[in-house]
């Protein structure tokens, strides 16, 4: 086991590097190549890294890195990868920490050798305008942002991004990401689909959501039924949050800016019990004391501006939080795009219980009957988690031992996962 | 993490060893002396292997493994581990699986940095006979054995090995171990306690109960909460296993040769969904895909039987189960004896919540008021677990990250919990 927070020291000078990269060309997107990065070990496949305009009435410029399938990149599909927050770096978690071919260690990168770019095209694109390194001219472009904004602005950079590796266009199309991707993903794909009625601009064949927040209350309630079991809380406290206070309650009253007494003292309460030297992405986890998320200054043509795992500019619609999108995922599947919904089991944020019961109402209200039972899957001879899928097209499965960023605590086991996913077919059933 | 099964091979010549010792001479028990086990390194202190024989009706041989502390042995209480079962070893499950000095390594055994003769002089105790290398001239002696049989034998046992060990008798005496030991232990400290008012015996100080079995009900009922909230059951098993069948039902049935086909039909389901390769006894290891338990032959005076870490020739009256040891413990408090029950918190056989529960209706019930708030506790940096502390007596604490054998998977943790326990003082509150 490990923890996120030493991996950042590196990770500033390595983003800096995927910003300026060299460039070489012949399709447009090729003069966004990265001929290597500092510390980089040699690797087969290219490596691109640019900005992506969004233009309307404010100019946004959204940053993406793309690393293309290790080998036999063009049989391969394309997968987009979205991290939550809202405002997380899909660069620094998901392509650094998480599935990307290459992990800092110290003050070099090593081979993540369980990188999801052994089955796809990865394509991580930092979203909302704020993220990462993803910017505006205009800084009231921070203020405001919402979901829709967020969803709208996405597509349109798939659009042009499909401008600079055109190539990519009629590839099959996947997205993939988790917690707070859990709105993004879904009012993306439901956008693709109402643009691909007047004219098919999407191959989209399925999405897979990593703990997602799907419908606020059953995903945060969840919570309290979490701590309890494991014994982060006590029986008084335990029953205090499921009756007096409950945490949609108190996150609802929070982001109003106002909490009542009594979810003041509830939360207070479950503060104090569950500690903040317990890692609530995964409990298991041990933590680091000193962990500093490490900022790193870039230079953007217009602005100074810290580079931060989660922004610090970004001012978003928390209520947004409150829509759900688990209505959403069920329109989706109706249209004949595959969903699965996975969940690390270790963590308390967006716990396995809430998505479980939320896929399984949703099947129940599509008529859905189960084509795969609740069971065990297998990564190599050992349990990799438990799995049920419902018609054939969704799915829930969870990752056993793995935090809120599954791929970063349960690499191979992700990646068996993943693969499943692209292909369409149930977890591995035996070994 | 590792798994208990791949130690057995070394473990059946070392415990050969253990019994066939080199005995040197002072006090009776000295003729019990180990001068040293097969490839075991260098260590300061003394060990001690032998029969204890309970004369009765029928003759039985306990047999024991000593060690001494490993500094200033003379200063240090002495601590009786039992193993539950029942049926199994207290020397192949706890002297050289969980706290004894040394843990088989291959072919040879290495130190185990966190021993408890660290802090006390350990008595391992093979109970009740036919258990390990206790045996019996008459074989009778190993059918109907029951929860009175066991505590009264293991009473005598401890008389008899003071009269081996005489300057042990004053000593501050603590009673540990675990699962069904939360029948053996409370049992036999009551008996203690009513010995100790004609004459005092026994300097008993405290016992501690990891992952006990205390009221069979309320901790196995929990296992379906348990595995609920990790992911090995679904949903709809949840529900029926709460409602249609508990886990007490069925296994008052089993044990009853009578079960329903309702109880039949939950737990096929249960079984199928949380799968044979998860370790009920901590659901976040990986198994030991071709683990058999070792068996290694031995030599008694008048039996050859096969060693084996759980008995093979035991036959107890497994209804004892059903007979609540957590009103023992009640009047144990009330008798001033400090009790601490804790919980390995990936253990699904005992949960930790159960135990919580039972020990916070207790407390209730003793009118003790909580001393120690539900709160963290640490070893070094780390979250070691949560505990509560009621009057100063009792207390309850969970190991964060440990299993139903919670000094096998988490010996720095249980060590500190163990100094803890011993010193009578709170599990520590910061870093």
């Amino acid at each position: 086991m490990g923890c996120l927070g030493w991996r950042s020291v590196a990770l500033g000078l390595i983003l800096l590097e995927v910003l300026f990269s060299v460039k070489v060309e012949c399709f447009p997107g090729l003069f966004d190549r990265i001929s290597r990065l500092p510390g980089q070990p040699e690797v087969g496949f290219q490596q691109y890294s640019g900005y992506v305009t969004v233009v309307g009435k404010k100019q946004r410029a959204l940053f993406y890195y793309f690393a293309e399938a290790e080998v036999d990149s063009a049989s391969k599909p394309l997968v987009l990868w979205l991290n939550g927050g809202p405002g997380c770096s899909s660069l620094g978690v998901g392509a650094f920490s998480e599935n990307g071919p290459f992990r800092p260690s110290r003050e070099v990168l090593v081979k993540n050798e369980y990188s999801w770019n052994e089955e796809a095209n990865m394509l991580y694109l930092e979203a909302p305008i704020g993220v990462g390194f993803s910017y505006s001219v205009d800084d009231s472009s921070y203020e405001a942002v919402n979901d829709k904004i967020t969803a709208r602005d996405n597509l349109v950079f798939l659009q042009n991004w499909f401008l600079k590796f055109p190539h990519y266009r009629n590839r099959s199309l996947f997205i993939t990401g988790e917690s707070y991707a859990g709105h993004y993903i879904p009012q993306l794909a439901e956008l693709m689909t109402q643009f691909n009625k007047k004219e098919k601009q999407f191959n989209l064949k399925g999405i897979a959501l990593g703990n997602p927040v799907l419908e606020f209350a059953t995903d945060f309630n969840s919570r309290a039924e979490f701590f309890w079991s494991r014994g982060l809380i006590s029986d008084s406290t335990y029953k205090l949050f499921t009756t007096s206070c409950n945490y949609s309650r108190y996150v609802g009253e929070y982001y109003r800016g106002n909490v009542s007494p009594n979810c003041s003292r509830v939360m207070s309460q479950v503060s104090s019990e569950t500690s903040r030297f317990v890692d609530k992405y995964d409990v298991t986890l041990d933590v680091c004391i000193s962990s500093v998320l490490s900022q790193s200054n870039i230079l953007t043509p217009q602005v100074i501006r810290k580079w931060a795992v989660c922004s610090n500019v970004l001012d978003y619609e928390l209520l947004d939080i409150e829509i759900p999108t688990i209505t959403i995922v069920g329109r989706l599947v109706k249209a004949g795009i595959p969903v699965m919904v996975y969940s690390g089991d270790q963590d308390s944020v967006v716990p396995l219980t809430g998505s479980r019961t939320l896929v399984n109402q949703l099947a129940k209200e599509l008529g859905l009957k189960t084509t795969v039972p609740y069971r065990v899957w297998f990564e190599g001879q050992q349990v990799g988690g438990w799995t049920q899928v419902y018609g054939n097209i969704l799915s829930f499965a969870t990752i056993r031992g793995a935090s809120h960023e599954a791929p970063f605590s349960q690499p191979k086991r992700s990646l068996v996962l993943f693969k499943a996913f692209l292909d369409g077919r149930p977890l591995p059933e035996a070994f």
